[in-house]
């Protein structure tokens, strides 16, 4: 017997058609050639992807169950990526809504508890800020960070914007933020990370990461979608004691589902804390796929983003609970001159949330 | 003066809100915060997005075109896909549609006259098939190759499927297919390439890539939406006498359109033919967005594919012209015991075509 796993798809068709329409993907995302043409039987019963379920969801969308074979994966996430969505995601009909990720592709990620036990937080949430904006020199950006650190917050990261250009290149900006956060750090005796972006091929994401653990850094944050599911992960597994924040960008979510990508597949790659942009931000995610999509992330560190602003820190603890950072960016940097000060209400609010 | 390239998105809207949306991609794919946050008049300038056109395209769609600074991109490809969509590609209300793509980033491909020299090909269209099912083991892929070039073929490529899974490792099968493609044209005199299918990360593709090239291959493939456009843009920059053939999985077209990630972005990353589903195929794209996908992507080596027939050989290059490879997989493979003389059959009608 083949070891198959799960697949779910949601797939537009009328009812005379979702039969066909099902086993079509099920050919797609396995042997992707005509049944007809393949001889051996070994192929057949054991490759050839199966049709598990199919479930009206009504309004013309079903949902469909298919049983991959483990064997065509091995353990690639590349490969795994391929096989769930890779000609399939050229159909417009179909979404990717969930999988099972198999055992030997998942990467244990200790998460939000190895978080709270290096800052030191017990219970409450974590807050977070941003970087920003792009075009500023190291040395304006490494004064936005102590200011911010000085206000007590937990994270402050790079805009994922910043990698490696001439006005900011990474190996100037990097050890000056690391800097300034780490006296930030000393006067407000709260351990502040700093957060750097790292891009570029994984020979530069290697040497990227080279340089902010000899910064002492034990944070970092990458893009999956940009820098190849592959890649991220030898990155992730030469690094076990970094927790790497997962960065949406390319996410594409109108044909991934957000809850399955960012939720399961990102913290399947090593990632110990995922970005997200939260419902009521900027972003179209419903109420609903953000909390699917942080239980599925646990206890990797969900960090809901995008449009956050101080005066919604209780209704989104309510809604998250606290195994998640707040990552306000733009808002905060609104402050301008008060920037401390705002920040340090920023960790104040979610401090006493944390007490109630 | 800032240099900048333009980016045009299809955008959802209605009327009233399209110029307040087109500004909000323009912030959001630059420097993603609020600008009445930014007290440096240079990054104001030059450094956040500028709408610079909007078009009525009707049925409540616009053609937004957006500035983007250059010097938010610097030379990494991966950073380029980041500022062209990274956090926009999570708004489900915009289509990325087209982009001049820097020059710095474009990296120059000899494509189909290169390939026209080693294949003494002077003037028709290339023939192509697929190795397939997943599952076979090497030998059974290599007597399918062997049998296929037998019949005049000039290119046989891996499934894309086909990575390095235990029923058919890579170091494994690349060898003996080359092998017995290599039998296959001394006994044809015909110079049949043979394409393996290049997956994992950085340095697995670099490993893969070099055991190709010891077997004399100089045609690979690799997906770059599953690789990373990164790591893709080492790989061909350190072989630039290798043709790649980019396979477009996971590139999830409803989101980019086609014309310009397969078109323009993977020919500029090096790949010096492209994969793309044809139309009247199992894919969705219109003739008009595979001709102008084939037009863009020139003198990169245009490869139709997914679900070709032989009847249909005059009418695809009547559409398409002779810059072409036309990539038959499954339905060769239907022709089983005759499959040597079915290529033969499918490299007879190309040639004749050429001749008309």
């Amino acid at each position: 017997m083949t070891e198959r796993f799960t697949v779910t798809y949601h797939v537009r068709s009328d009812p005379a058609s979702i039969e066909a329409r099902a086993w079509a993907i099920a050919v797609e995302q396995s042997v992707e050639m005509p049944l007809a043409a393949i001889d051996e039987p070994e192929v057949l019963f054991n490759i050839v992807g199966k049709v598990e379920q199919i479930d009206d969801l009504g309004a013309g969308t079903f949902s469909v169950c298919i049983g991959l074979a483990l064997a065509t994966i091995g353990d690639d996430p590349g490969q795994l990526l391929n096989m769930l969505f890779g000609n399939t995601s050229l159909h417009d009909d179909v979404i990717l809504r969930d999988a099972v990720i198999p055992d030997q592709l998942c990467s244990t990620t200790k998460g939000t508890p190895l978080l709270r036990q290096r800052l030191g937080v017990a219970r409450r949430a974590f807050t977070g800020s941003a970087l920003k904006p792009q075009g500023l020199a190291p040395e304006r950006l490494a004064e936005l960070a102590e200011r911010m650190a000085l206000g007590g917050l937990d994270f402050i990261k790079d805009d994922h914007g910043l990698a490696n250009q001439t006005y900011s290149p990474f190996d100037v900006r990097v050890p000056q933020i690391a800097e300034t956060v780490a006296r930030a750090v000393r006067s407000t005796g709260h351990p502040t990370r700093y957060i750097p972006s790292l891009t570029g091929d994984l020979d530069q994401l290697r040497a990227r990461a080279k340089i902010a653990v000899d910064c002492g850094l034990d944070c970092m944050m990458v893009a999956p979608m940009i820098a190849g599911f592959s890649s991220v992960r030898v990155l992730t597994q030469s690094l076990p004691e970094v927790t790497f924040f997962a960065h949406p960008a390319m996410g594409g979510a109108a044909r991934i589902a957000p809850e399955l990508l960012i939720g399961k597949l990102f913290p399947a790659l090593g990632c110990g804390a995922v970005i997200f942009p939260t419902y009521g931000g900027r972003f179209g995610y419903s109420p609903a796929t953000c909390h699917e999509l942080a239980a599925n992330a646990r206890p990797a560190l969900a960090v809901p983003a995008g449009g956050i602003t101080l005066n919604r820190v209780t209704e989104l603890l309510d809604f998250y609970g606290s195994d998640t950072m707040l990552l306000i960016g733009g808002n905060l940097l609104l402050a301008g001159d008060r920037i401390t000060e705002e920040s340090a209400a920023f960790a104040r609010a979610v401090a006493l949330h944390g007490k109630t």
